[in-house]
């Protein structure tokens, strides 16, 4: 690509001409860029994406959900035999096999592994606190860490810096039609699995779940490239999967697996895929989704029952996270009602809240995560070295508490989880504090969650506990780790819902532990704003159906409120990463526009039957991903629009060189020659680019015909269209072009084509101030 | 209407200007009418729907989801002000609250008035049996039976045809833009209330979950219509509900919320609404939809508890269909898994049979409802005493069986409901035939799930009930009162469940309790083919999260082993009924063809300002719903199209009467005479009719004009478009009308209009016979 194009501001994205060099540019920098883009795109005043790659920053591709019908397609239909579908069929449903049985297998090593290396640090620890060595007992715990903690950030900032983060709203943004660079590439993959498990194990306040979500996209994905063309691993097979629709499907089935994994949830993966992951969405796919969380939750059933025998170290019964509550009877009256509906409202302040802390603190930390791979590593040992102090440091401040008489489990409890640490205290008494900073996430969930337990934890310890979790999960998201968003939540939420029923002890029956679970759910509902997904995973995360009413008038308070405030935490990080989000429903203020209102940027349309040199120059000074083409005579009687052509295919096309001395049309040979398949979609940034052309110099003067390339059915609308029925058009069929055609006969057939991009807020109130959004 | 328009045959479906009389007839005839429809549709080659309302059948209208964008609603959108927007956003949360409250209270009302009438029944024919007298005891027993099920049915076939039936298929047709006539109206939800009451009182084998569906989706109906204009009882804020769109919304929390409140299961009646009745969907109404369930929930455990001191009669403990399975211990090992593929592929091979023989009765009983109230009324006491022959008298095949000395039960039970029924046996033994036959749907169930109790069932006796519930349930379905198929299929699959079970004790290691569970989800899966939905509510049913795994397993299984036989029973009861579905996908066969082959009819076209007579003469000679605008000079340039104006519209403007002389432009005046108010669309059937217009014959050479109330935004394809992806526009948009405009220049601006009728494969294939249509 040549500097002509950094000053393109075309409305148009693409990023798959950039070429290798500068891609590794990006790679090093995209964490910090990506979340800077949107300041950027201020300055050059809202035009594009595009005009900031030459500013450094990673491209953003549009995804294109449509059916190209061009004619190599049609041929390809109709020669289509019974045979080929049946195959396409039994591999869709083997995809979600793999899928599943991949991400389920994924799901238990990360368990293993965080429950034995973190399982090994805490007995450690344990072990040199029994002997008063404090000290010494401080100094391997923080040790370790660090240590754990810059092995993750390294991983991240080295390797893979699109694996920091949760990813969830990265997989949002991809089935929602945005590819961003690499989010989806092997080395993304490797660095979110063992990135997450070491940051898991390092104590930070992060969870897996958001990380276990973006690993089964990414395994899907790379399923769905299936082997490699380099080392001529390619399936023929695949090659029906080598569209960017069917890629879209199994990454929708990834992100439910990965759900189902994390959470032991498949029926919440499901509808956390259906109601916050996917913005489209069909019944067949719902089935298939299904299948793949079903085959998850049998591939971690026969995990557990191999575990369960002692085969897998430290990993024990605490294992997956599952916090059974349906031990406490569940008995409510209106005063229960009441604290509850308390609980919900707070609870909904506080999510709100933390996502707008959480959006400071990811602005500040790009700055810092800008300056390059050491500065990252720096800022995650700090973070490590903060979190290690407070783990270990807060729990001097409580007192030693007596063991329960009663107890069931042994007290004080120098296993590695359990509900009574000793930490300093004396035998027979234990340290409620350190029973939940020198736990693991979980098994501090398990502990808060735990019921006909009320007094195990003292007010003033939940209070400390809630406030250090509730900022240690705001200043941890943003770091070069991969962090989930839901354990932190959880934790928070978990510690304030205990510390209200402890409060409202003396007028509510409800059990402490249940209030732990409300206000897990109440934070949930405050920062996601998911509420049947959420409803659904934590019912099975606590086994218990009656809690159902409650559990669902928490979720819809605490969303009611927050929504009041500010937006859901993913989509709050897509807005801040630049992602160029397409909200289902129209703005109000789109219904004052029409589609000719938003077009920009000069129109650049070819011929059915093109001089080379028009295209080649075309594509190498625009970044236009869809040209249309126009049938002018001798080839119909008036100039009339024939369709549109993705420069994907263009390229291909001009690499088979089938030129011709004469403007005629040349379509059979080309149909005969090539196959729908040679112009499949690549594997992100690996298609043909302009500069792998070897076009000569009396090859430029020749003529290449265009028609069996150009898909012939694009979705057009009329120029006095209002914008807000385009906007819908363009977000309900997923497209990735429109084209604007006037509405007065004598015109040129086409005034212009919409993206993505030209249906922005930014966009569009950019071009029209005056307008007020909300009306 | 005048007998020209019985053989119009205009690709539009309309029911609007059908005279009271017609609507009468229609009404009296509905049910009959509606299973031949298609058979006469084939008769007058495959015209269209209008085309058979001459022969006395019932309209079918379509209903529009496209926002009509003409100046009228734009000026009413740009004076809305934000106290409108906020009532409007209160006033929908609202609705949800009050549908999820209504429903909630009909499901505890049916609930306790069945379980009141039939314990009563039951009650006075154990009495007699205990004393010996098995005659009069029969005659009591089936004299009960045929009168409730007389009743029932003579207010089917007197009050509301459209009652009849599950009442699923209607829904789903509603919410994918097809409105049968009066399938919401208020006579039907009375008739479906207590027609659902006495059906089930009656011992049929139907369910009230059906009902239930329907009963929450015309609680929702009559809420949005709010009111009635003839009593001047309409509330000024609810105008922005009388649209299609927002009645489709509050439809669809009206479905959730009752099959929420049929099974108890608030997160399973979300998922139904979503799997299987929703044809669009979005975020927010996922959300509304919840609080609905979330509302009926509440309202259902406040009455249990009310009704568990025993204030609300018979109606006790098992009032709420609820299977605990929880006691039993789920474990689980591979020969168990075989056993439940087993169960799976066979229940599967049975569901589609069963959807196989559903569609052969109805076909039979269709000829035999369609002669009249009386032959209606005879079959449903025919099939009455056919049910009440076999509960009573089969028991009498089976052999009495010791009370096991372990019970916690007491045995034999003489009680209203319970495990062990004495019938003729002596006392210490129980007779198992009549413990399953004697009892309401709800316990049968109950029984058949019950673990622990292995033996308690012979194996002769589950043959003997599952064939006997089988073809019941078969034969019950489609007379003339409200009857659901959940139960029935549960009933059935339960037994076949339990017989697996016991045939395969020596080597299985699952309770047969459990094996009931598994063969109902085996029914469930090979009849509905749902799959979430309905795990969630056998999950939500049955009060066990551990047995997830294997209910997804043999669902999955059996579906995708129903899906190689025939359709879903409720996609088999819709294409019966003639509703023109369109299926989220386009048909293979689309691709090969384009807009353009399947416009058909003559097409009406009026100018921007047209003449009254031309707009009275098309709207009394077509039965088109929506006319294609078009300005010519001197209105514009050349002749451009302006929009699409719809009759109901049209109607409200000409009993305006703001005519001009001349050919003038006269839309200032309207849009200040008019607000978009007026144009509202009425509740079904009630709008005005082209015989209310009272033009004078000087006003029929006036002119009108249309611009106001055109809709300048319609959505068009280009002839040459694939029809493939026009079927997937015109499907996701919700469109009623889509115009196919010209390619090329110098032609008239719009070439047709496509209608539902027009994607329907009969209209397709039948204009194209040649070909083949699954290629």
């Amino acid at each position: 690509m040549d500097t002509e194009n950094s000053v393109n501001h075309e409305p148009d994205m693409d990023g798959r001409d950039i070429e290798n060099d500068q891609l590794m540019d990006c790679k090093e920098t995209w964490t910090a860029e990506s979340y800077t883009q949107p300041l950027l795109s201020k300055r050059v005043n809202t035009t594009s994406q595009i005009a900031i790659v030459g500013a450094n920053v990673c491209p953003i591709e549009s995804l294109d959900y449509e059916i190209v019908e061009n004619e190599l397609f049609k041929q390809d239909w109709r020669s289509r035999k019974k045979v080929q579908i049946f195959q396409y069929v039994i591999l869709k449903w083997a995809f979600a096999l793999c899928i599943g049985l991949f991400t389920g297998l994924v799901g238990i090593f990360n368990n293993i592994a965080v429950e034995n290396i973190s399982g090994f640090k805490l007995l450690v620890t344990t072990d040199l606190m029994t002997d008063k060595k404090y000290f010494k007992a401080f100094a391997v715990y923080a040790g370790c860490n660090v240590g754990l903690a810059a092995a993750a950030g390294a991983l991240c900032a080295y390797i893979a810096p699109a694996a920091a983060g949760s990813g969830i709203p990265e997989v949002k943004a991809y089935l929602n039609g945005v590819d961003a660079y690499s989010i989806l590439a092997p080395g993304t993959l490797f660095v979110k699995i063992f990135g997450s498990v070491l940051g898991v194990s390092a104590g930070f306040v992060v969870g897996k779940e958001g990380p276990m979500v973006h690993t089964g996209a990414c395994i899907a994905s790379l399923l769905g490239q299936g082997g490699s063309r380099k080392y001529h691993l390619t399936w023929r097979w695949l090659r029906y999967f080598k569209n960017d629709r069917d890629r879209r499907d199994l990454i929708t089935c990834g992100a439910a697996a990965g759900v189902a994994a994390a959470f032991r949830a498949p029926v919440g993966g499901v509808l956390f895929a259906l109601e916050e992951a996917a913005s489209w969405w069909r019944s067949a796919l719902l089935w298939r989704t299904f299948f793949t969380t079903a085959v998850v939750a049998i591939v971690l059933r026969a995990f557990m029952q191999l575990c369960s025998s002692g085969s897998c170290g430290l990993f024990g019964e605490g294992g997956l996270i599952m916090y059974d509550v349906s031990a406490a009877t569940v008995t409510y009256s209106s005063s229960d009602i009441l604290a509850v509906l308390l609980l919900g409202i707070i609870g909904g302040i506080f999510g709100s809240f933390y996502n707008y802390l959480v959006d400071k603190v990811l602005r500040v930390y790009s700055i810092i995560n800008e300056r390059g791979a050491a500065f990252k590593i720096l800022l995650v040992v700090t973070i490590a070295l903060l979190t290690s102090c407070c783990s270990y440091g807060l729990p001097w401040f409580a007192q030693c508490i007596p063991c329960p008489a009663d107890s069931s489990v042994s007290c004080p409890n120098t296993d590695v989880s359990g509900n009574y640490k000793s930490f300093q205290c004396p035998s027979g008494y234990y340290n409620d504090l350190a029973s939940l900073f020198l736990n693991t996430n979980d098994d501090a969930i398990r502990n808060l969650m735990s019921t006909s337990t009320s007094k195990e934890f003292h007010i003033s310890t939940l209070f400390i506990f809630f406030t250090a979790v509730f900022c240690l999960g705001i200043i941890t998201y943003g770091i070069a780790i991969p962090s989930g968003l839901f354990i932190p939540v959880i934790l928070a939420g978990a510690g304030y819902g205990r510390l209200v029923g402890r409060l409202f002890e003396s007028i509510s029956k409800l059990d402490t532990g249940l209030f732990a679970l409300l206000g897990a759910a109440s934070f949930l509902g405050g920062t996601m704003r998911m509420t049947v997904s959420l409803c659904v995973i934590l019912l099975e995360l606590t086994n218990d159906l009656l809690l159902l009413p409650l559990v669902m008038l928490v979720l819809l308070i605490s969303k009611s409120v927050a929504d009041n405030f500010n937006k859901g935490v993913y989509d709050q990080i897509m807005k801040l990463k630049g992602f160029p989000y397409m909200e289902a429903h129209a703005e109000p203020y789109m219904r004052q526009l029409v589609a000719l209102d938003v077009v920009s940027g000069p129109l650049i349309t070819f011929s059915g039957v093109e001089k080379v040199e028009t295209i080649l120059h075309a594509l190498r000074t625009t970044g236009h991903n869809g040209f249309p083409v126009i049938d002018n005579p001798p080839f119909s009687d008036a100039p009339e629009l024939c369709g549109v052509v993705l420069r994907s295919h263009l390229l291909v096309l001009l690499k088979g060189k089938f030129f011709s001395k004469d403007k005629i049309l040349g379509g059979e040979e080309i149909l005969q020659r090539f196959a729908a398949f040679d112009f499949a979609k690549a594997g992100s940034g690996k298609g043909i680019k302009v500069d792998d052309l070897d076009i000569e110099e009396e090859e430029m003067d020749m003529y290449i015909d265009l028609h069996p390339i150009t898909n012939t059915s694009p979705y057009t609308v009329v120029e006095t269209m209002s914008l807000a029925k385009a906007a819908i058009l363009f977000r309900q069929l997923g497209l990735r072009h429109m084209c604007v055609v006037p509405k007065s006969q004598g015109r040129p057939p086409i005034v212009g084509i919409l993206t993505r991009h030209d249906f922005m807020p930014e966009h569009v109130l950019g071009l029209y101030p005056h307008i007020k959004p909300h009306k």
